[in-house]
């Protein structure tokens, strides 16, 4: 088998972790896989950097950031190298260039456009283990970019679905894909196969396992991904294509958000065109709105309410104050996000029905819904929403499989 | 004039002296020059990635080596280059590889084979300052290479080569080369212009300010070199043609390396190619042997002696006693090297003279001789050698000219 293995900051944070990831490395190895490695830089690292750049300029040019920063990645990939190296193992780090990583210029958040696979394929053949730099590749001017937030991890999805490999395992500090948050529920299972759709609900939804860029790079790219612990020797999660799952199950955990708030207009002014003005100003200042509902009373007047992200609170009320939209704004951060999430509710009615039962049930009110094919979201008060999780999660019997 | 001006890992040690070197520059390019910057590793970095490499390996493999060590400079040009912009200068970093520097695949001891200098003559038109991370190249096999000790002193001359630039500023923290170490004679005077052919005397003779290599490759790319300090306004010294220099004096100045061990066998066997046997063999355990004498006693016995550098001293001991090629074997390592080096000494018969008197009119024993054109090197035991230095500093009178 050709088996991606990526290693985060913390797995990689210090000399000893260095060492343990190395053996592990070896294990895979000795099992008879060929193996390509991609680390960020040791935890820390990256910050430290940008305090550096910080101390300097408040917007330092993103060109430099990039060869500022991708240089820890690098140190990682030359030490676990020289650590395999030390074990008997053929190894052989490699920069994003040097393996290939080809990206577009936009700076500090590059995207991959291409991967040349010629030097990672020669080493293979070679019998090397070969430890790429992550988070970091190539512009086409020649210079050095990086990939953003998660930028690790988008570089192991690439690279094993340019090479096809038959696995990319992300290593974290967790070991997988719960049913919920286990801090909440502590009967919260792991989940041993979820398909790439679920996956990308849940982490738009709050989990931080996954970002979602590598999970829809896996998915474009067919890429099986696993996450697990680098700390224990625990199965992880598969994430993959719906039809390699055999026996799906309706829902498959239910996930929290508590980094959300509301914004409500009452008596939205009766001008055409009102609501996209809102939702345009928004956008124009990177303000990510989710949830919308609308309705008009009996009265005639409407009422308007969306959610945004917490830390945009505040920017979205500036904007809003401005535009002078409605007779009255009410703003409030003590919401949170509730979802159910299952590939199963597709071809399975009444999972709705249980989710509303069962806040009934316990007194909570539903302030919003939205639902998708696979998900439904539903906003409550933030005191109430690790109630609705753990009954929620009893609800569909979510402990109970194994 | 086009300026190559590079600073070492003291000079760039911490954030407050890169913003300082920043300013340096700035002045440089406010007067209308054109710059190329070549930058260290901050102080202690590169030992602090050694260690980190030592954790896993007592024999690293050199090419990861490169790929580790590479990463400290690329972080200060980046870091500079973020300085400059901040404060208004058009800035950009370049790696060795971006800056065209390349090298034989020699890994940690790389050599420059050629430079291509497009980008930095394409960065230069643009009015913008280059700031280059010294110390290492890119290999035919597309590797990244460094270039050993000094190796940042390299690039930058090789840049100032390849460039035509006017001048090759070579920051340091003391401020040029000094007719003697002024901790010894505290009357020591700056040298305002010296040869290339001095230099490397001074340079081979315990002299730290600049390396031979880098000397060697000024003096064969005909760059004008001068070391200055990073933390004064002081002009340094200009390293230069001989011709260069209007009025040549006798003497430049003197040396004292007291890194020196001695070596005496007496009675050598009288064995055919005895002394080539031990030479070679010395030679084979790369012991570089300076100063050598020989002589044949009246009774026909031979004795034979030689210099070596100190901490060579034990592995000496092990392959001469191995050897076993004398009656008697003595060593010494408290015996030091005092030179008198000038170019003029060329055309001035007395120089000699002067030295020797001098020693003896101070009780001072000369107990080896070596010389060359333009310098005189004698060996006395290390406790009269300051001694030596002083008196000999007076008798060329170095520190009455200005």
């Amino acid at each position: 088998m050709l088996i991606v293995q990526k290693f985060g900051g913390t797995s990689v944070g210090d000399l000893d972790r260095i060492g343990n990831v190395a053996k592990r490395i070896a294990k895979t190895k000795d099992k008879g896989n060929d193996i390509i490695v991609v680390v960020s830089a040791m935890s820390g690292e990256t910050n430290k950097l940008i305090g550096y750049a910080e101390h300097f300029s408040k917007t330092p040019a993103s060109q430099e950031m990039d060869m500022l920063l991708s240089s820890g990645e690098r140190v990682t990939s030359a030490l676990l190298a020289i650590a395999l190296q030390d074990m008997g193992y053929d190894a052989i780090s490699m920069s994003g260039r040097k393996a290939g990583i080809n990206t577009d210029g936009k700076h500090t958040s590059a995207r991959i456009s291409h991967i040349k696979t010629d030097n990672m394929k020669k080493s293979l053949n070679e019998g090397k283990i070969i430890i790429v730099a992550g988070f970091q590749g190539i512009t086409e001017d020649d210079n050095v970019s990086t990939l953003g937030r998660g930028g690790s991890d988008l570089s192991a999805v690439a690279i094993a679905g340019a090479m096809g490999a038959d696995l990319c395992e992300i290593y974290t500090d967790v070991d997988g894909v719960y049913t919920t948050d286990p801090r909440i529920e502590r009967r919260a299972r792991k989940i041993d196969k979820i398909s790439y759709d679920e996956m990308l609900e849940f982490a738009s939804l709050g989990a931080k396992v996954l970002q979602n860029r590598s999970v829809e790079m896996a998915k474009k790219l067919n890429v099986n991904l696993v996450t697990r612990s680098s700390f224990n020797e625990n199965e992880g999660t598969l994430i993959t294509k719906e039809e390699n799952i055999m026996e799906e199950p309706i829902v498959s955990g239910i996930a929290l958000d508590k980094n959300q708030a509301r914004v409500s207009l009452r008596n939205v002014k009766d001008e055409p065109g009102i609501a996209a003005k809102i939702f345009s100003k928004l956008a124009e200042n990177s303000i990510s709105v989710d949830m919308i509902i609308q309705n008009v009373g009996f009265d005639g007047t409407a009422n308007l309410g969306f959610t945004v992200p917490e830390n945009e609170l505040e920017n979205s009320k500036k904007i809003m104050e401005k535009l002078n939209a409605a007779e009255n704004l009410e703003f409030d951060s003590n919401i949170a996000k509730v979802s159910v999430v299952g590939v199963g509710m597709k071809n399975h009615s009444g999972v709705a029905g249980t989710a509303f039962t069962t806040m009934a049930d316990n007194n909570i009110n539903i302030e919003m819904i939205s639902t998708s094919e696979i998900k439904i979201s539903m906003i409550v008060d933030e005191k109430y929403s690790e109630l609705a999780v753990r009954s929620l999660h009893e609800a569909y019997s979510l402990d109970e499989r194994n």
